[in-house]
Parts: structure tokens; sequence; C-alpha cells
């Protein structure tokens, strides 16, 4: 759909519907880990943080991320995982709120985020409550109560997706700060974090940013709170001067204060190079991609792969870039999938999960994929001894 | 010192003096990190997390580290930052002790670990104090009041070294938990964190363990109390059942819930090779190679290099594998070393600090070290512009 696939190195007779949980290795990675590794590491020791400016990358590469979401050079920073971006932000919330002891979440948010909170929660002592609704009577719980509202964008498992600015507008209006979970968001579809004036945005970076494993998250935070919020997780680089060694910490005047150690150097130089992968391409384009490839997923399956039940929103407005199918045997018959090349995934209880990233994945691909689909279905492959006996590709 | 100094890549011209802040280069991890980038990233995408083990290395890793710090298998866990490991023992220790207020430190410790109890203290907003003491003072500052004494084994600075057993049991005699930085500890000496009965050790890899830039950090934590608490940063891969995506979360009944989010997979395997360097050496071999060097050090330096003043413990006992000196235009005179090849670092106000990693620095290095140490000041040579214009190596 988009003429970029030769920028991803995709291994012989692989249709890779799973991007939407690690992206596949970007041509010129491997290189670039390398040159870091040999010519920078190797080469310049501990000089590499200054002359390869390793300590400026963690917010030279995030402008680079924040570009892909709406937000302005200077709002993000990359470090840690998206559980402790989660934290980070959470934390800030409860303290931006102290009169207000409620988070709501809702159920498609992803585990991680609501055990990050519950563990907040234990930790403070304070009486906080998680509070966790379905979906669709999330607007219907924002209210004064609430100290922060924590959602992610798009279901990790549906791919249904929320209406950030709506959302973001009623938990202003109730007072509430408002924490957006990017995940299933950056980079598979258009997202205007300044325009929703949210405070918090966080995310991760190896699924369709392609960062590769272990690539790190990033957080984007409005400025007007970047600057003055007291910081979680107060760590040496976010502090105003980390190489004078002050004895109390005393934050940074911008996103910088929500560093905290030492960034992942190789992991960082990967993503860089996965984000080259964008250029000429906008979020737009991949978008639209992305729906055709969905749409046509789903009217192709629908039409020939028996015994699957559509789990993602038909709408495509409210839909991500992943389609899911209920399906009781699910889990086995993925194994199936995967042992004929096509990887997608699967979530309990009965999710089978497919992600389309127009980067590398065109209309042919589908096509190939639901013809395994339904090969696989109409066998009963999973049921068969014989052919699971062989194996999966690895 | 030791016959493996071919083990690590060293550049043409350099004495190498600042393992203690970032290790060199290992032979093998370039090709290695390449193996993992192309042959499992590349080629098996979301299956590494299975086919390669990438799930499994925070805890097989790490308990490569645990072998150099005297932690039995099981007890230790990679990940994060070291800023974050802090958090977590801390934020545990606290709640180990909810009827005590007060957090014990030196001004020895990191600013990093400061900072961070600093945060924890004015997060939890529950009257904690975070009380920060000479290093000298810390054993008559052990008292009933205590929560937690927090403290970073060798000094960052001075290498200056305290009694980890003698600490550990006043703590414990006066019902406080302890936590112990081993920042600059962990693959410079033995350390025996089973002996010392300690509660928490934490620690990065980058250092003497050599895993590269942004390497992550370990948590070693007594099992009684990973068995038990509640740990802070409580992420889904701490879950026990991570894959099961349940709504509330459930620790892991082990180390592991001490993880927090995805490892960073290519870090971890440069950490792996690294590792590999010990083969053969042990930790005590390394301790008498060091206290060698360093003896020879300060014998040369008070012997040859005038206007310095020793800033490190003169008894070997008391010094961990560093030694620093103070001088006045310390900043300007080490990048005069650094521009002949003898890279060391600079700690603010006055510190020159020089580190010594028998893996791959022996006795002719240090005394060429001093050559230049002594031509640097005989001759000002910070203070002479034609030779400073001539630049650092690089």
């Amino acid at each position: 759909m988009l003429p970029v696939k030769d920028r991803f190195h995709l291994p012989e007779g692989v249709i890779y519907l799973d991007g939407n949980s690690l992206g596949p290795l970007p041509v010129g990675a491997a290189e670039r880990i390398e040159d870091v590794t040999r010519n920078q590491w190797g080469a310049h020791l501990i000089r590499g943080w200054n002359v390869d400016d390793w300590m400026g990358q963690p917010l030279s590469v995030a402008d680079r991320v924040g570009k892909l979401i709406g937000a302005p050079a200077g709002w993000t920073v990359l470090g840690d995982t998206l559980s402790i971006k989660v934290y980070q932000a959470l934390a800030s919330a409860v303290m931006l709120r102290p009169d207000r002891k409620v988070i709501l979440s809702d159920t498609g948010n992803f585990p991680t985020d609501l055990y990050m909170a519950e563990g907040l929660i234990n930790q403070l002592a304070q009486g906080h409550e998680l509070r966790v609704v379905e979906p669709d009577a999330v607007a219907d719980a924002i209210n004064e109560e609430l100290a922060a509202v924590m959602l992610t964008h798009v279901d990790y498992r549906t791919g249904r997706m929320h209406d950030m600015d709506a959302i973001t507008a009623a938990a202003h209006a109730a007072g509430a700060v408002m924490i957006w979970d990017l995940a299933h968001s950056a980079g598979a579809l258009p997202v205007d974090i300044q325009a929703s004036q949210a405070e918090f945005a966080v995310g991760c970076t190896y699924k369709y940013l392609n960062g590769g494993p272990g690539a790190p998250a990033f957080i984007t935070v409005r400025p007007d709170i970047a600057e003055t919020v007291a910081p979680a997780l107060s760590g040496w680089l976010g502090h105003d001067a980390p190489f004078a060694f002050e004895r109390s910490y005393r934050p940074a005047p911008s996103i910088e204060r929500f560093r905290v150690g030492t960034p992942p150097v190789l992991q960082i130089a990967a993503l860089d190079v996965a984000l080259d992968a964008w250029e000429g391409i906008t979020i737009e384009a991949v978008r639209t991609a992305s729906i055709a490839l969905c749409e046509h997923f789903i009217a192709e399956v629908e039409a020939r792969v028996p015994g699957v039940t559509l789990a993602s929103p038909r709408d495509a407005a409210q839909r991500g870039s992943q389609v899911s199918f209920h399906f009781e045997q699910g889990y086995a018959a993925m194994q199936a999938l995967i042992s004929r090349g096509v990887i997608g995934d699967f979530r309990a209880p009965d999710i089978m999960r497919f992600g389309f990233t127009p980067l590398y994945v065109d209309k042919a691909d589908v096509t190939a994929a639901v013809d395994h689909f339904e090969a696989v279905m109409k066998g009963r492959l999973w049921d068969n001894p014989a052919f699971m006996a062989r194996g999966r590709v690895t």
C-alpha cells in the first residue's frame, strides 16, 4: 500500500500481522547498532556520552516520536518502560489533585496500567481508589470525584478506540487530569496530543514504531505541567544540573524532569533508525492504508472463514490498526496459522489478534493471510496432530 | 595482572582508567548484539520472546551477576535503571516498617539515591525524613527511629568503603531494613550479600561489569522479603501470570515480582557477553590485582606528581577499586590527561578520579599513566593553550 516495504527486513515466507506487538527489524538498524557498539562505545568509551550525544538522544529521538503524535518539540522524553512512564504520569497526576481520591480507568486498559495504579495506591496509603468501568461507561463515569482519568486510547485486544478529544474535554470539565496510553496508537494512526490538551501521554516504541525488543518508552507532558509538577521518580538525569552532583533534587525546568536514569544507548540507536522508515510518509497516509487493509481483511474473513466472530468495532472510525476475532479454540488455531507463516497473536480468553501495519503489509499479504486462515479453519488444522507436529516456523 | 586483557577491545593509545564509569567493549559483544538483532529480532520477530528466551534472560543473566556479589541463584533480577531499583527497594522498605519515618543515608551516597528518596518521601506525604550524615557518622546514627539504612558501599568520588557486615548488623539490631547500592562494588571486589543478611542490594552493570552504555540495573532481594513484600512499581512482568492479563495485580512468588516492564533485549545481550569475560577469573583474584594496581598508582603519584592530594583512603582495606586525588584545577588537568590518552574523570568540586580494573589494566599501564600525569602536572599543560588546542583523543 505504501512504497516503503523495502525499509524492513521480513523473513521469507512470513506474513507479519503482529507489528502491534513487536515491529520488524528496520533496514539499517543492525548496521547502526554495530556502529554505535564498535565505533562509539568501543572507540570512544566514556566520551561517547558527549561526543556521540548519548545524553541528548532521549530528547532528540523523542521529538521524532512526538511528530507522530502531535507533540511539539520539547514535550517528550524517552526512557524506562511504559509501566514506569504510566507510574510517573499517575503519581504526578494525583499530586496535582491532592483533594481527590479516585482514578478512573476501564477494562480495556492494558493490565500493567491498572497494576501500576494499584501499586501506587497501595504505597500512598491515602485512601485512593482505582475505579474500573467498561469502556463504553467511561464518559458517564467522569465526575468531580476524579483526580485522574487514565485510559489506553486503542484497546489492546479488540482495537476499539476512545474519542480522545471528547473524553479529555470531559475530564477537564470535571477538573480531572488526563493520561493517555498511546501504546497502540503511536505510529498506527493520527493523534494530536497538543490539540487534545491532555496533561500526559505515554507509550512504547517497539510496536508500530519498530524500535525493537525492549525499546524505551516515551512520556509526553504538557509544558505547563512539565515545568511545575513535582516529578515522581526524581532521578539524577531529571535534575536541573545532574553533573553538579548536588545534595538535593532540583527538577530540570522542562520535560527533562521526567528523565530518571542512564538511557539505554543501544536501544535508542535502533529506535532512531526505525524512525527513518517514516521519511516521506505521513501518519495520515498510514491510517488510510491501514483502514483499507483492515476492511479488506474483515470482508474476506467474514466471507470465507467459518467459525469466527468479529471482536473489533465494525466502524473503522472506532477501530485502531488491528482486527480481532473471537474463536473458542483461538490459541490452537493461531498456532496453526503461525506454523504456516502467518504471524498474529492470541489474547485470553478467545481473541485471535491481527495487526495491520501498512509500512510493510500490503493487500496481497492480507489476501494470502486469509487464504491460510480459511485453510486452517476449514481443515481444523489445529486438531490435526500430524500437521501440528510439523512444528512452527521459527 | 590477569591474563584476560585480550577479552576487551581497547583503542590504540588509550589507558583506560574510567571503567568505574563505563566499562570497555568486550570481545564478542558486537557479534552477539548483531546476532540478536538480525537472527533473533529480524528472523524470529515476536517469537523471540519464547524461542530466544528474551523473557527469561532478566533472571538467567541476573544470576551470573549474582555470582559476583554472593547472591544465590534466584535472588536477583535485571531491569530498569539503578535509580528505579533504588526506588523499588526503598519503597518496599518503608512499607515493611510502617511505624518508622526516618531513612538514613550519607553524604557519600550517589546523588540519585538521595534524590529518589526525596521524591518518594514527597510523594508518600506521610512525614518521612531523609537523614543524611557524614560517612563516618553512619554507625552512630543508627537507632530505632530508622525504617531503612540506604548506603552506597563504595563512595563514587573517593572510593571509601563501608563495612557492609557491621553496618547491616547494626541496622538490623535497631530494627531497620538495609539497602546496599553496589554500583562501585559489583565486579570490583568481593561482596557476600547473602552473608551480610541485607534485605536489598541494587547496582548497575555498565561499570565494572562492562555491560555497555545503558546496560540494565539489578536488584537482589533476600528471599523472605522477595516472597512477601508488596512490591513498589507493580508492573505486569512482576505479576504471577503476566500473560493471563488478569484485572488485578498478584505478585509473582519470588524475585520476579521486582520485574516491571519489557526487558531491554539488546542491552542484556551485551551484558551477557560481558560476563563471559569472567570465565576462569575469581573476584578475589581481581581484588588482589586491583589493590596492587592502586597501591602502585598511589606510590608513584605521590613520589612523582606535584600538587595533588590523596582523596581516597590510604588503607586498601577501606578503599574500593579506584583512587582519587584532590586538585583545584582538576577539571582542566583531567582534560589534559585525556588528551594524552589517559582516560579518568572528574567529579566536582576538585576530584580527579581513576578507576583500576585488572581485567584490562596492568602495571605497565599504571606506570605509563603516571608518566603522563607527571608530565601534565610538571608542565602545567592544562595552562598551555597550544597544547590544549591540539584537542582530545576521540
